[in-house]
């Protein structure tokens, strides 16, 4: 909880100088995350409309002019290509590596998307008294490929991904109100307990994440996650692609309060 | 207000069979309406961006494929070439003329955005007490060119179009607290009183529509309008356009209920 309180800019700092390179759930509380990914540009209109047409899981905060790294909206000036504690490059549909770093793979023909991350509202279920088990146990949030069909579009198509926080049964209404008032960094839950129905087998084995303890008389609830579309990349196969790591955000400067009732 | 409880399908065969042919508001309570923008796919890319960047004027509701002129999701199966009571066409950024249908302009390269329309909440707005003057007067909605820019994306760059409807003093408060909770079809004004703050300069003499009365202890209340994009043609200049005519709006078979919880 060291960065609870930082300010955007100090963190992102920090990750360009590799300072910090894990998850960054629990930093930078009240101020909205992103999921990012990065295509050319002959894949841009498609991804455009998946985003369009899978609003849940891909709420798009911004997307950047061809060629450009810089972001102007959610983090004006900030490069997109080192604000970031993790990268990975998908060829393919195949994942290449993990980069702390990729100014060196920027391209004139890439196009940056950001897309909102539920750890943007874990700082407003702490206010309320809801508790977050991934940042008490320092680790990051689990997250599980789903059967939820995502709306396909042109190239794109494949299954919703989702993160998983354990409520206490009594807290789980107070949950759902206080997430579904955020729809721009993901909103309410798509499900809540019985993790077989969205065809998730074994919780103990998250796909992306670590494992958290579900205590007694917990459920575990699933939040649609901007996983997804890295998810879809496995399916669809572009040629090429950039993401973050799942859990290893852009923190951006707009407050989620903005999100929520615009800017001026 | 014939046709305020009438079912969407019913009004579009109408329409289709060109019995009714004027403004759409008032009619079918509690669904949503929509704005119609149809451009070659070249385009296509630079104004999806248009709107993930202009939320407030532009929200988008469906984008649809290529070539196809059947709707998907907001009315299944509707032909979006004949189910709109007129339509504008658009060359080089000037109107050429209106028709009551355009189904001998359609072509493989085109594709449709429909865009939420604030006729989708006045039903709601009368619910509450709030008056609709112009569905009061049997006329068209007045709208207005502003100085509000938009944030520019590719070739399209322009201002805002706002709708009016003067507003009791006393229920303004009401006014944005019901508009603003449906941010899917323009959510809460962008203005409130003084017309020459946002470059209005004789609310006498809309830009679109009709003028309607402002009675005494009433101001004038100004939303975000789907028209926006037909200003932002007429500045960009597209080789060719199909929109719909201003207030002559598509009506869908999705409650605006749908769009404020998501569809299950």
């Amino acid at each position: 909880m060291d960065y609870f309180y930082a300010k955007p800019k100090d963190i992102r700092n920090r990750i360009a100088a590799q300072e910090i390179t894990g998850p960054t759930a629990g930093m930078c509380a009240g101020y909205a995350q992103a999921n990012l990914v990065i295509l050319p540009k002959k894949y841009a209109y498609d991804f455009l409309l998946f985003t369009q047409r899978n609003p849940r899981s891909c709420p798009l905060l911004e997307v950047g002019d061809m060629g450009d790294p810089f972001l102007k909206t959610m983090a004006p000036g900030c490069d997109i290509t080192k604000e970031i504690p993790k990268y990975r490059i998908y060829k393919n549909g195949e994942l290449q590596g993990e980069y702390s770093e990729i100014s060196s793979f920027w391209r004139e023909d890439l196009v940056s998307f950001l897309i909102g991350c539920s750890f943007s509202f874990e700082a407003e279920m702490l206010e309320t008294g809801i508790p977050v088990r991934h940042i008490e146990e320092k680790c990051n949030v689990p997250m599980y490929k789903t059967n939820i069909p995502c709306q396909s579009a042109g190239v794109f198509r494949g299954n919703m991904v989702v993160s998983m926080r354990p409520i206490p049964y009594q807290q789980v209404s107070k949950a759902v109100m206080v997430t579904g008032a955020m729809p721009r960094v993901h909103g309410a839950p798509v499900h809540i307990g019985a993790p077989e129905q969205i065809g998730i087998s074994d919780l103990d084995r998250p796909d992306f994440g670590d494992m958290v303890t579900i205590r007694p008389g917990e459920v575990p609830v699933f939040w649609p996650c901007g996983v997804t579309p890295q998810n879809v990349i496995m399916e669809s196969k572009p040629d090429f692609c950039i993401t973050h790591a799942p859990g290893h955000m852009l923190i951006t400067d707009v407050r989620n309060i903005e999100l929520k009732y615009g800017s001026d």
